[in-house]
Formats: C-alpha cells, sequence, structure tokens
C-alpha cells in the first residue's frame, strides 16, 4: 500500500452516500475519521458509530452541538426575523454553521489535513459547509467526491453505490428509499429532489414528517403565551395545564411538539439557489413558525417604528440572505450581526397566541416598555399632542408635494385627477 | 345672513360625525355638497343621500369607484406583495387615493373652494386625504373640523355631537354604537379604537364581519386555481364546480366570498401610525390574502432571483411605506411604480391552492416562462453545468473569505471556532 | 411685576436676534439664564457673557464642547462617511446634538423648566435642536421666538429689531451686517440667505472665510500622511518639516490649516431641508474634506467589499439622514450606530496625500491588514486561485442568465443584440 | 490538416496577447475571424486590419460603436449618477456591454459557433464579456485562453509570447512595452497592474495620458454652462468663445477636451473586483467627471428629495454594482433602468461651472421647473407657509422620540444627557 495521502475528516451521515465516501477516501489512499454532528434529527447515532468504524473509519467523532444550535443560531435568527424570499425559514442554512464550527474544532485537534462531505454538486449545502470551513480555516483542505469527475463517473446512480456497497460490505439498510430527499434537525425538516422536482406535483400526504396535517388536527384551538426579553424568547406558558418552560432548548422543544399536534410551519415553494438554479423544497418548521409570529407582533407593541423600519430592510434582509449562501462566518455577518442588540432592546413583553389547525392566532399583547399609550392613540379623546399639531405637520408635509403639483398642472402632465397613475401598466 | 364663506365639497358617510360637520358647516355659512364614493363598502347609498339633502347639502354626489379601486390601486399592490410593518395589507391605505381622486374631481367640475372630511386629528387617514388633494390640486383648502378648536371643544364627545343632532333635526340610527370604529371597502375592513385600544384585548368573537371564524369554517378544503399574466390575476377557477372567472373585479369578489367561507385573512397588530403614535388595529382582508400568497408563489417559479431580491428590498418596502403613509400622489410613488412593469414581465402562470381552516395552502404551480428547470435542479443527474464549475464557483467566493480568516488568526481576534459569533451578545 | 413664568436657558450667540429675545423673554416675565457653547467658532466669549448680563440674563453658562464634538460626533461621522445628498457634510448637523447635550445638562442642573432658541421657523435647525432636547429631557418646554405670532408680529424684519434694542439699551455693534447668514464651528462654516436665496449668484470671493481660493493657493503642492486605527484618525504627518500630531483636536485643527492654506473643501449646493424647502447653502470643511478623502481611500486598501457596500448603503446613508434631520438622540441612531465598530475593525493603516490648489490628491497607502494580495490581483502572475476557477464562477454566474436570454429569445423579446436596452427612453 | 473546430470570431485588439491567440486559435485547427470595436480609443485601426490578416485572420471587422456607447451606456449612466465604491465612474465597464453587443451581432451574422478574449484569469473583464454573451446569446461558446491550461503553461509570460511571435512570423511594435496596462476608451482610460500593484507607489508623472498634470494645467480658470433635459446634457455652452455644442457624442468629446487640458478627472484607488480579489487601479475620465458634477448638482434644484433619496440609495448604487460586476445583460439591469426615467422627468436647467487645475467648481444653477422657491425657503421673510405650522410639525415628529426618551428614564438607560452615545466606541 502506497503512503497515505493525508488524514480526512469526513462529515458521516450513516447513510448509503457517505458510507460509500468513507469506503472510497480509504481506498483513495486517506486516512480517515468520521464526524456526525447532533443538531437534533432523529438518528440511531450509535448504530451509525458502528457502521462508520466498520466501513474503515478510523476514529469516530459525535458533537451534540444542540444548545449552541439553539442559542447561537436559531435564536439571533428569531430576533432578527429572518426570512428567504417572503417564506422559508432557513433551517438547513442556519444548522451549517454550528456543524461546520463542530466538524473545524474537530479537524483541528485532531491534526486533520483534510474535510470531506456528501453534499452534490448542485446544491447550497456544498457552498455553506465549505465558505465556513474557509473562514474559520482559510488553509483546510476540503474533498467534495461529488465534484471529482473520477468519482462521480464511477457511481453515476443510487444503483452503482449499492453495487459498491455489496461488493465492499458496506451494510445497506433494507428500508425502501423515499423518492425525495430530506435533511432534518430541531429546527426543521426539508424535503426537496425526486418527485418534487415538477413544481406543480402536490405533495403526498404521507411525506410529511414533523407536523400533522391541519385536517387532522385537534379541533379544539390550544392557547399559550410567550414571554420576550430583548427579542429572546424566555418563557413559554401553555395554558391548558399551566406549565411554564424558560430554558432556551426546552422552549423550543415544547413549541416544536405544540406546532406539530397543531399542524403548523407547513411550506411548500420554489426558492433560488445560491448558485442561480430554481429549485422546488418542502419544509415543516413547526416551533419557530409560532415563535416567529409572536415576535414579530410584540415588535410591534414595544418596538420603535423607525428602527423597525429600518431593521425589516436592512439587517433581516441581508441577514437572511447571507445565512442562505453560507456566508455565516464573513465580515458581513459580523458587521450585520453587530446591530441586532441595539435593535431588540426594548423588545421585551409576552403574547398571547392561539394554535388551531395550522393557524397561529394573535391574540393579545403586553409590555411594561411604554411606546404604546393608550390615550395618545385614542381616537376617542384628546392627549399626547394638540389635533392642531398635525395640521401643522401636514401643512409642512405638503410643502414638496404642493410643489410638485403645481409642477405637473403647468407641464399640464397632470390635471386635476390624472388617471394615468399606477394602473394602466404592462 | 352674512355672505358665504365659499363651498365646501364634504367626504359624507351618512353617519352621526359628517352629519354634524355637515350641518356645522352650514353654520359657519359655507355652501355645502355632500360626496360620497362606492369602493365597495355596504351601505345604503340612497338613505344617505336623503339624509345629507336633509340634513342642508345642496347637492349630492356619489361615485362607484369599484373598478379603479381594483384595476388601478389594488392589483399593482398585489403585483408588487405591498405590506407593511410584515402584516397589514393595506385595505384602508388602498382606498384614499381613488376616494380622494374621486372627490377632486367633483370638487374641481363643481367649482368647490373647499374640501372637508371626518377625520380626526390622530390617524393616517386625515394625512392620507390631505396629502393626496394637495398633490392633485396644490391650491385646494382643506377644513378638517376635528382639528379645528372651536368645532373640537363644542364636540367633546359622542352625547355632544347627539344633543346638536336632536337640536338641529338631524336623524340618528337608533342602532346602537359598537365599542369600535370600522373602515370598511371591497378590499378589507378595519376595527379600531374603543375596547381594542387595549392591545391585550382578545377581539370579541362578534365583531369580525366579513369571514366566518375559522373554527366555523367547512371542515372540508376547497380547492382553485388562479392565473397570473404580468403578475395581474387574469383567472380564477374554482374546482368544485369547474366554475371560471376572468373579470378583474369579478374575480375579486369571488375570492372574497371564498376568504370569508374559509375563515381566511384575520389580523390583530399593533402598528404604527404616520404620526409616530402605536395603535391597535384588526383587520379582514380575505381575497386578497389569498391573492397575495398565490402571487408570492408564482414569482418563486417565474422571477429571477436577483430581481426579485432587489424589488423586495426596494420596491416593496418603499412602496408599502408610501401607501401607508398616504405619498400616492407624490414624486417618490411615480418613481417607484415605474419599475413594477420590469419586475413582472415574466410572472406569468398559474398557482393551485387549498383553502382550509384559515389557511391558504400552495398545492402546485406551473408557468411557461421555462426559469425553472427541472434537470438542471435535479440533484439526482448531471445536466445544465459541470459539478466542477461549482468547485470553481466556491473558490472565487471564497477568496475575500480566506483573507479574512488569515486576517483574523493573524490577530488572534478567531481562533480555529470562535464562539463569540452571533449569539453571546445583551 | 407678576410672578416669574418659570426659568428659561436661551442658547445665546451675543448677536442682535438673541439679544433681543432675551430681553422679550424678561419682557415677558421669565427668568433667563444664557447659554454658550464654545464648538470651535471664532467669537469674543467674554464680551457676549458681558452682553447678555448687562441685557438681564440672571446667569451666563458658557460650556467648552470642542473634545466631545471631535471625539463623539464629528470623527464617528468620518468613520462612516457621512455626506448628505452626495456633497454636504453635514457640519451644522453634527455640533446640534453635542450643543443641545450641553444645554440640556444646564438646564437639568440649574432648574430650567423651558429652553429657548433664536433659530427661524424655516430652518432644519430649530428641528434639530427641539428633537435633541426631547429625545434627552422629553418634559422640558421650548420657547421658539420666531414660531410665536406675537413676536415674528411685533419684529417683522432687522430694523425692528434694531428700533426694540436702541430703545431698551441692547448694545448693538457698529459693523454692517453681511447679506447673508453664516453659522460655524471647529468643522466648517455654512452660508446662506440673502443675496444667497438666488441659487444662479455666484457668491461674492469676499464671503468665504475659512478656505483660500484655489487661485491664491500655493503654487507647490504639500503633503502629508494620515494614520487610521478602526478607521479613527490616530496621527498626521507633515511631510515639510516631518511634524506629527496624534492628540484628536490637534491632528482636526492642522488639518483645517492645511485645508484653508491649500484652498480645500468649498462647496455650493441646493439642498433639501427636512420640512421639505429646497435651500441654497454653501460650506467651507477643509479638514473634514482631508479626512474624509483619506478614509475612503484606506478602506479600499483594508475593507471587506461587502462590508463595503452594505455600510455604504445602509449605515452611511441612513445616518447621514439621521444627523441632517436632527434625529441624533433616536432610536434609530443608536441602531444605526451600533454597527459602526465591526465595520471599521480592519480599517488601519496610513495614507499619503497630496494637497495643491482645492485638491486632495492619494498618493498611496499602505496598511499590515492584509486583505490586499499583490500576488493574487497579479494580471501577469498565476497565484492566489487557478484561472480555472474563474471558468467555473463564470459558469455558474450565468446560469441564471442564461435562462433569462433564452426565455427572451424564445418569446421574441430579445434579439441577437437588442438595441431598446436602457438608452432609448425618456 | 484535421477537420476544423468551427469559426470564432476573436476580440482583437493588435496587440502581442491576442495576436499570438489569433495564432494559437488557428494552430487549434479553429477558423478565425478577428473582431474590432471602435469605442473611442487611440488606434491604427488600419494597421490592426493588416496585421489581423497577416496573422492568418480569414476576416475582420470593425464597428464603430462610439455613438451607441455614449448614447446608451455613458448618458444613461451620468442620469443615475453611477459611481462605484464613491470613487470609480466605471469606463471600462460601460464599454463591455456596447462592445459584446456588437460582438455577438457579427458572431450571429457571420455564423461564428464560437468567440474568444484575450481577458486574463484574473480580472473583471472576462466575465463582463462572457457574461454579456450569454445574455444575449445563451448557446454561444467562450474560448478564453488565459484559463486553458494548455495556453496559459505553454505562454507563461510575456517572454514566452515574444518568442513565439517571432517563431510564427507575428509582426511585434518595436516600442518599449510600459510598466502597466491600460485599457481606454472615449470616457476614460485605466492603469494597472505592473508598477501599480503595489499600492503604495505614487504613479509616474508620465503614465497619467488623458489629463494635464493640474500643476501644468492653465492658472487661468475657464467657465461653461451644461444644460440639461431630463438628466440629459442637451447643450454645452463655452464661456471663453460663446461656442455651443448640441451633439451627444460632440458635447461629450468637448468636455473630454475641456477636462484634459484642465487637469480634470484623475483618480487612485484600491477596488474590489468582482471576484473578491482587490485591485490597484488608476483612472482618467476628464468629460465625465465635469458633467457628473454638473448633473448631481443640478438634480439639487430640481429633483424632489425623497425621489433623490429612494434614488441614491437603491438605483445609483445597485446599478453601478450591476455595470461592474457585469450584469448588464440581466433582468435585474432591466429592472433598475426602468425607473431612472421617473427620476429623471424633472431635471431640467442649466448648471454654470468653473474649471481650474483639476477642480470643477459650481458657479451657479438655474431652471424653469419650479421646485425651489425663494420666497419659501428664505430665512428672512414669512411666506410659503406659517411658522407655527413647523411647531405642529415638530411635537408631531417628536412624539415617538419623547415616547423613547421616557422609557430610557425610567430604566436608567439614559440620563440627562448620556455621554455614551456614538462616541466611546472601538
Amino acid at each position: 500500500m502506497s503512503q497515505s495521502k493525508g488524514r480526512v475528516l469526513l462529515a458521516y451521515s450513516g447513510g448509503l452516500d457517505t458510507s460509500c465516501i468513507l469506503k472510497w477516501l480509504i481506498e483513495e489512499n486517506y486516512e480517515v475519521y468520521a464526524f456526525m454532528a447532533d443538531v437534533g434529527q432523529e438518528e440511531d447515532f450509535k448504530a451509525a458509530e458502528e457502521k462508520a468504524l466498520k466501513v474503515g473509519a478510523k476514529k469516530f467523532f459525535l458533537e451534540d452541538l444542540r444548545r449552541e444550535f439553539v442559542e447561537e443560531l436559531i435564536y439571533p435568527a428569531i430576533q432578527a426575523n429572518c426570512i428567504y424570499e417572503n417564506v422559508y425559514l432557513l433551517g438547513t442554512s442556519l444548522a451549517r454553521p454550528v456543524i461546520a464550527r463542530g466538524m473545524i474544532a474537530v479537524a483541528d485537534r485532531e491534526g486533520c489535513d483534510f474535510v470531506s462531505h456528501g453534499c452534490t454538486g448542485k446544491g447550497n449545502d456544498q457552498v455553506r459547509f465549505e465558505l465556513a470551513f474557509y473562514g474559520l480555516k482559510p488553509d483546510i483542505k476540503v474533498i467534495a467526491p461529488w465534484r471529482i469527475p473520477v468519482f462521480y463517473d464511477r457511481f453515476p446512480g443510487r444503483q452503482a453505490l449499492l453495487d459498491y456497497a455489496e461488493s465492499t460490505g458496506i451494510p445497506v439498510a433494507q428500508t425502501k428509499s423515499k423518492p425525495w430527499s430530506t435533511d432534518e434537525n430541531l429546527y426543521h425538516i426539508s424535503y426537496e429532489a425526486g418527485i418534487l422536482e415538477d413544481p406543480n406535483t402536490t405533495p403526498p400526504a404521507d411525506m410529511w414528517k414533523l407536523t400533522t396535517a391541519p385536517e387532522d388536527a385537534p379541533t379544539e384551538p390550544e392557547r399559550i403565551v410567550i414571554e420576550f426579553k430583548a427579542g429572546l424568547p424566555t418563557k413559554l406558558t401553555t395554558a391548558i395545564d399551566s406549565k411554564s418552560y424558560t430554558d432556551a432548548v426546552e422552549v423550543f422543544n415544547v413549541l416544536n411538539a405544540l406546532g406539530r399536534k397543531h399542524g403548523i410551519g407547513r411550506i411548500d415553494i420554489v426558492e433560488n439557489r445560491f448558485i442561480g438554479v430554481k429549485s422546488r423544497g418542502c419544509y415543516e418548521t413547526p416551533g419557530a413558525t409560532i415563535l416567529r409570529a409572536a415576535h414579530v407582533d410584540l415588535e410591534g407593541l414595544t418596538l420603535d417604528r423607525n428602527v423597525r423600519a429600518l431593521r425589516d430592510q436592512f439587517l433581516t434582509i441581508e441577514l437572511s440572505k447571507i445565512l442562505y449562501n453560507g456566508h455565516f462566518f464573513t465580515p458581513e455577518r459580523e458587521f450585520i450581526t453587530s446591530a441586532i442588540p441595539a435593535s431588540q432592546r426594548t423588545v421585551n413583553g409576552q403574547v398571547r397566541l392561539k394554535l388551531y389547525k395550522g393557524g397561529v392566532v394573535i391574540e393579545g399583547r403586553s409590555s411594561d416598555e411604554g411606546l404604546y399609550d393608550e390615550q395618545e392613540s385614542s381616537m376617542d379623546e384628546l392627549g399626547g399632542f394638540e389635533p392642531t399639531d398635525t395640521s401643522g405637520f401636514i401643512q409642512i408635509e405638503s410643502i414638496r408635494i404642493k410643489k410638485w403639483a403645481q409642477a405637473n398642472i403647468r407641464k399640464g402632465q397632470a390635471g386635476v385627477a390624472p388617471k394615468d397613475v399606477y394602473g394602466s401598466r404592462v
């Protein structure tokens, strides 16, 4: 046997692809260590470890990253109302930075020259993982077999992998493969590829895994209260049993259970991948869907209008793009997130919600911040300011508008009531 | 009797406030014409006309603005995905420009020197109406009694208005006043003030008028198909009876009926008024909630990623603010909306939806635009581009990130796995 | 004499207007304290104090705010490259927050119920001062005589003030009034009003006060080096005499002297005031013009591309608007400025400049940050990445563009070479 | 000789690189047509044609694209105030789309399967050209020799090219090569690479080609007037001889001559290339520097404040990025530029300028648009609106600021005069 090309830390899933990659890397004369991250996915980690070692991994590392996933990635994303293309709550994107960070820590500690993964050459995850690797350890070398011709030419499809597994003694699960791919963590599950590639195909009812169908959800609504401090959830109370939860991970897990029960957080979209390809994905994000609705609502009561507008337009949108595109360990992410705390200083209070058949309904909210003033906002009574002040406000606001209107009239470009506005288009 | 101060066109609602204003303006020696706009609200226009004339209006004008409301305001707002503060679909804001335009057209034709309205001195509508008046006819004079001390000091509350009505022979409806205010048009209804001023009070079940409660909605989902051309809805098909609708107003009306039936489009928020006061509002927007969901979805399939991102960040957000703040007849609205058509050129296709107990579920979408390419996006097959291209893409994308990471490491500001990112804040 | 209406702290300038206001406030039965801020303007503070006390002020307070003006307002604005409407460096806007803060501190300490100022009712400064007062002490009461009818009706012009001064014994300077107004501090001087109100009038040569005319500036260029740490100037070296300056205020003063000598920093613009009125202003900002050019240049070498782009689009533009409009003591300013430090972490190095007849010429720059890599950027040698990587990058970048082009061609909306782009408009 | 691989249209410059590429492509069995675009660069096109044919090109095409360059690219960029990273006027970026469009038109007409160019593998131009090719003709095939290992390994440096030229009979100019690269057109010239790669090296005086050094420019200022219609320059008048120019190209050429004479438009920057590498470049852009200053100034007088602010933040910044990154033939460019006309409708008038030793000084401006109103803006007289209106405006503006300040005080987070703002950073 020729000399080792070096030590590789492989992101291992226990599945067919990464098992074959593990074996192939060994054949290619690498020493392979296997790495798994527990980010809350449903997985038999023990069995995966045994399989990795059986296939030939020299060592196996399992890192429990659930708490840092919740506290360092999920909650700040909630604070910032992150969402991609109006709809997607970024569940896979949020897990990648913690996994990559955990993996680089092990690679560094264990003296690995290479890291490797089983992502395809067309998706977002390869980009997210590799940019994170380089942002943490710029001299790391990455082996991405699905982008190496000698690998992907050898394994043109699932059958080739199965044949390879059989011939090299890799154990293969007997369960039939689903006609789609998934990625799961404690925040969400994604479904894509296979039959979902036709964007007009309705996902089969038995695909959805993390939530009950709204049609099958309880016919009785359920009520909860979520409390926030500085935009972070600090307490969850369930009305039916008056139980309270305060630990960050526990709060999130209970919200997930509630969302699952009431059919909350399913979406089905066509999104734009970072590489510019459109892709159809379905997602279930039960707990975060509830949490985001509550947070957005509380901001109405507690966040200054102008801060909210600037945050929405810049921080939320830019951070969501940064997360989606895998630019977490970058100077722009550092820049953008540095503004989160100042945007959330006043977001303190509690929101009352009703969960019912897929819907999250706000039933009320309260706060001691004092930015809302019943008397001031009341239409029925004076208070806070003089009505005549508003006359002055409107007069001043109209100065430049009148000038523009006068110019329009002078030019004949506007009559009294121009019909040509904003409608007769396209 | 002294000489008339001039002719006033009063925005008349038929209610107590504007009837008293009508009478008061006459007492103040104005000649008053009454104006009503039909923007789809539920109203007895005939009775209102009779009342106006009885109270003393010299003339009464009713303008049917429903079609221009749908075609010139509502549909372009849908094209642009307009939404205020993440939640509010701008139903009142959208009606104001057509009403103001209709009113100025009458004022101009009928030789009115003044326009008047019954808006309070604390809300958005006074601003929206008056800025629209000035943007159309900069020399118009506005009488806003609720901001004139001699008026509001005389009528400090509802009882004073009732007394005045009684003493001056203004007919008063015997129905008990609701403990909230509403504004209704064919797009939505709003509820605010009164008992809703406590943001923690859950709206009573009997408040909601335009939609069935989700709990009372049918237990069977209903399916529809909406077709768009250039981002505008051009056809609605209901699955159960295979009926199709293509007229702009009819499509909208049928969507409203479907939304009403299935409990779609209720929201309850605390929003920020233009004058800087926070205010609690509840809204029902059944049809537009369905339509917006469909439009957003179709954009996933048919709109270029970069156009969508720029449109979301600039056009959608800015136009929503412009509409909310009553800046419709302004140069910035003209500027911003001029970009809508170029953003919607490819938004052609159809969306299949399921309506169920308050939820709008996307079940599939199709288009002939061809921006989505199954083979290219497929994780399972090669096609469209070489996997090795992605390696180059990632290498180039990582150039500046590696430089930054190297600098971090040199400075000791980043270790292998900085824990200090993005979480341990506040 | 009737009872005092309370104690007023008046922003006093020593000039005719505020002296008359001082006297008038006393006549109106207020107890008046006079306040002056030293923000670097050329002024005989001693004479002003004597005059204030002679006119009737009970006390006089002079606050030296020069250092906090430089360190807390000017330098952060330089860090953020603040500029209003592409041209104006915000000299007056930057001084207002420190003056207002100094004034409120005195008002609070001395038990004043009111603050007062001599700003006109049409400008920005009234807004900047008053919003700052309210942002620091929301219950303070403001007396703005130029917006009080009983005052401005009594003093319709300069002659009325002169008559009042004569009749009440207010000393009046014998110097002839200039046909324009000025506001001066150590950052800049502004000129507006009077003959400048015609935007086509070229300012007379003898108006400019802080800088030599470029035509009269030295015929020999002068060279300097400015060093920055975290985007803040920390050292200035003048080449001719090899002198170095490191104190924040001294660096700024020396830059001002250099700019003055070489005719740097004059502008003449029509700007948009916060109240929506267009206004013509001329400004001299010698030192900051040099400093900003150097800072912008150093960012080219040391700031990440994406951070720079986001900072330019959001932070720079928004903060400039916030400063101009007097929104300094607001939550949005707190939010926006919280992101400055993360944007400037790498802005370390030095810039070499040449000053010559109004021009600031960059002659070179250096830094130890290491984000610039000669080998990597070299067109003449390989290094940093493989040329083939760029092929992959371009292929991936072209995916969505090709799809769009194919759709265009299919629709006949684009031929091989559409001439209809981007030119034949309007 | 084996069968031809197909017909290539080569972007030919007449220089060593593209002559060697031409020869090499023929050796590689392609049929080669040579293409040159006249975009105003100083060039002996006749000699280039002869050389191309001598080296072996089957055909030679010269396209005069000067007018469309000025009218379709340069003037719209001036209308939009385009600038990259605060400093660079995008001269090379603007030429690429017209050259690519001209080239694809010829390729299409002449039945070429391939296009080829001599851009290096590290710069922006390869990206700009190729994305433009794909945006116009998505099935075109591109040959980029400097990214093909077999080519660049064979020609590792200039000497290898010279040897190849000698051995294959390619004529070589006897002029000594400059220690930098240039790109020239009628808008600008760029200098990069070679000795300029050290960002601290001051460019030698004899490098600059399009402008006189400010030190050598006339000691007498010169005055001109530029007239704009809808933001486009329509007339240039030179004061000294009262000559007028109205043809688009002639106006630009005369401005170039004036800028050259007075030393206007030199810059020296470190910029961020699209591929993420920092790069040092020097540029001369004489005419456009004058034109942009005039256009920006006129907008002060004639453009609404809010349109200007939105245009600056979105249109100007986004279009500048789009141009720099070579995204001209894309949907996002189409989207963004569709908003230019509505932003420039009122930009009509004339600007008077003084040119002196590198400086462009605004001396006045006028317009019939009427958005500027002397009386309204006058500090010295009433008019336009009541001073008391401003009181109302300030009161309304302060509502949310007071609420925030009250909350701060209640929490002890702000005292009367918080020193902790905006200064004590980093």
